[in-house]
């Protein structure tokens, strides 16, 4: 089914540089698209952008109204199924075991739910070097799919030692579970240098994932195929919210969806978030939608120590739902199991791809997504523009919609959160996301407008109780003093 | 015009692993591949190599023999007609400078003669990112060509400051004179940092290409349209052998070529070397193609300052040819202008790029092409083996045939170089470029047969005059103590 309608994009509507050009893709989807990625007159790129960008802008359009295809044409499931789980545990307790880390668990369940079809395991070699060096994967009709990120699992010599000739493994997780077969294995070299600079385009010490994942990680890959024994759960009362992509596309077709816009983060929303994404949901009606559905989409797996944990982010969100800054009844939130590596415009594609497979055929994408400061020098680590110029420009992703947003920021003249007017920006307050956890640990109350009060004593709450568990442990040391 | 043969390939005769299935590209050549590059048996990559192999290995098929298109389907062109070179070297005297360093103007003849092909210039940003993220570019019409190392030019703040508002810049030679202007330019940030993590894997200090050029350079890139106002020439004796892809393409068709495979090396030619270029010409030869002829292509370009020098090495590969030891007949020997950046994997990728559009659709790589020992390490910079493997998956190449090698050694026995035989490993001299300066340096003479009379003479030659200088240079030390 699809639906004609006119087009009449405000530029200045999607972007901060105040263009962007409704720009076609060569399978006739769009994404809305800055004409500074590819300032170029006589760039290949721009011949593209010309070309192709003209028609859109001065006539009628179709628009796809059904959701995108999963990367790979179908959803991969990697759970067995519940008539063959007995024997495949059984079968599992006779291989050789590696023990998972939380992190690598948290792998696990995203590849088995499919969010990085057509993966179907952690990655081999010739998976592993083309997302290292290509930022994709090349399937077996010559097509591309996005995949920007390395998934794999690194061994020890002890458990190669361990596996010897052995052509599958059991997977057992942090709780001393079986949970999965990993079946064909190949082990391959684990090259942490190259890995770290060509993931993160840097090498510097302090980067969290390497901290935290690889720098303890043995000097070997496993690569293979997954069998999930059963599905993934984390008892942490948050699994109602932890929908698989599988689930996320039923559940935007019961809701007749004809548009999915995806908002990935990690932080707290405030009214700048909301601002947004209400922005986002009129301009895809004005576009001709009749029923865009946002997938607020908090990143559920590893976060670096000092992010607002989950457990709290979900309980702000919820009550950015109930205080009517968002309107539940075109919202679902959910969890987006990935861990996070911090690495800019690399992981902005996995996040924007993930999204494909969830049926999101949309993304909004913001100032430095996926980014942190360097961790040696007094700078971002990334270009803050590098993310979306990337994104709209990523093998495999040409099929998704790239919205990428304007800066919204507190106007102290209106005395709320709003796009950012570069005509006077001294009426505008940056608040940032170290700037409003200060705030909530002083229990110091942000400007009115800037998040609702709901969601912002949930902050408060957070600090207050980490506040006290520092005091705490700080006690027996000063005892000891 | 094509012509059907029957394909039947000894594997162990192009790969050390003896593995090497004839496997089928999307666009109906093929390229000789270890299965091993791909072994999961589910991965899209397989599903390729497997069912696209099969037929290849068992039945006739059809060998285009004409020669390879040129990446964006014409060769690029950007030097100045001469009927418009006094209009255009006068309007270059107006337009601010920027002084080349000789590598720079290694860049722009490499870009200039179209070997970049389809870049027109300095890259901007947009083709910088997508160089540094996934080693090609996207054209207009949605295809992709290979483009791994970013080919840019950087300047410092004072040059930046220089150009104000200039929409485009002269470019002055080392020697002086305007070479060339740049149009419509670009100015980004040149972030060394990253660029160099993500092009080497690795930001360990000494590395050649970085130390003589990204480390000293400024930290803005400028992009832009090149318009080269003569041919460049370097008048070192050696332009004659400067041929550009257009001349090398009219020599090949002037020879009437039905397949061109390109040995790209930067050391002198061995007998090893000789015996598989032989080889490879005799497999050509039995795969149907009547007359291969072998471009033996030396990079001519900066190169580190223990590599033999390229004038010593142009004189080494006459004497080669002299001595019969490869055909003159069957083999043009010209220079590859490019500097090196022994990048590995990643420059591998450039140097069977440019081999495309020179015109050769048959491309040999060897163990660890552009490697290097690591610069602060007791290892070998890259896996000896991701070069090929990432070669045979890079974007963009799909269309060149690639052929693995199998490494050849001294061979004790039979007194002479040959293909290395794992079954009696014991009996072969392996012979490093590192170990044959050795020899060369202490004038002593490698095993009999491994390399002619005559091309090692000129080595002894060099490393007798080496020796000379350092003694010259080291005595006013000696004084002066």
């Amino acid at each position: 089914m699809s639906l004609t309608v006119r087009l009449h994009i405000t530029n200045t509507l999607f972007h901060l540089n105040l263009k962007a050009p409704l720009t076609k893709r060569s399978d006739n989807t769009k994404f809305l698209h800055s004409s500074v990625y590819h300032p170029n007159p006589l760039s290949p790129l721009v011949f593209h952008q010309r070309m192709s960008s003209v028609p859109l802008c001065k006539h009628s359009v179709t628009i796809k109204s059904s959701l995108i295809d999963p990367d790979g044409g179908s959803l991969v499931d990697l759970v067995v199924p519940e008539s063959k789980r007995e024997l495949k545990a059984s079968e599992a307790e006779l291989l050789p075991q590696l023990k998972l880390a939380k992190i690598d668990l948290e792998w696990v369940h995203v590849i088995s739910e499919g969010w990085a079809s057509p993966l179907k395991g952690f990655m081999r070699e010739d998976e592993y070097l083309q997302s290292l060096h290509f930022n994709s994967l090349r399937m077996k009709d010559g097509s591309v799919v996005n995949m920007s990120l390395p998934i794999v699992l690194a061994i020890d010599d002890e458990d190669k030692e361990r596996i010897r000739v052995s052509t599958d493994v059991a997977l057992v997780g942090p709780d001393g579970d079986i949970v999965a077969i990993l079946r064909s294995i190949e082990i391959y070299k684990h090259n942490k240098e190259e890995r770290i600079a060509r993931t993160w385009g840097t090498t510097a010490p302090g980067l969290p994932y390497v901290e935290e994942v690889i720098t303890p990680a043995g000097n070997w890959l496993i690569g293979g195929d997954l069998e999930v024994l059963k599905p993934i759960k984390y008892k942490d009362g948050l699994d109602q919210y932890r929908l698989s992509p599988q689930q996320l596309r039923k559940e935007f077709d019961r809701r007749q969806a004809d548009a999915v816009f995806a908002f990935q983060l990690r932080n707290p929303v405030h009214n700048g978030h909301a601002l947004l994404m209400n922005d986002t949901r009129r301009r895809l009606l004005e576009m001709g939608y009749k029923n865009p559905i946002l997938l607020l989409h908090p990143l559920g797996g590893f976060t670096k120590a000092d992010d607002v944990p989950l457990d709290v982010r979900m309980e702000q969100h919820s009550k950015v739902l109930e205080d009517g800054v968002l309107d539940p009844a075109t919202t679902i939130v959910a969890i987006f199991p990935s861990p996070m590596h911090y690495a800019g415009p690399t992981e902005v594609q996995w996040h924007a791809k993930a999204r494909i497979n969830a049926g999101a055929n949309f993304y909004i994408v913001g100032r430095d997504p996926a980014g942190m400061g360097h961790p040696t020098e007094k700078r971002d680590l990334y270009d803050p523009d590098h993310g979306k110029k990337v994104l709209s420009m990523a093998p495999g992703l040409e099929k998704l919609n790239i919205l990428p947003f304007r800066v919204a920021a507190y106007d102290t003249v209106e005395q709320k959160m709003a796009f950012f007017d570069p005509s006077r920006a001294k009426d505008f307050l940056f608040i940032s996301g170290t700037k409003m956890r200060a705030y909530a640990r002083s229990g110091e109350y942000p400007p009115d407008g800037f998040m609702c009060p709901g969601g912002w004593d949930v902050l408060v709450k957070h600090y207050e109780s980490v506040q006290a568990e520092e005091e705490a442990t700080q006690k027996p040391t000063a005892v000891s003093a």
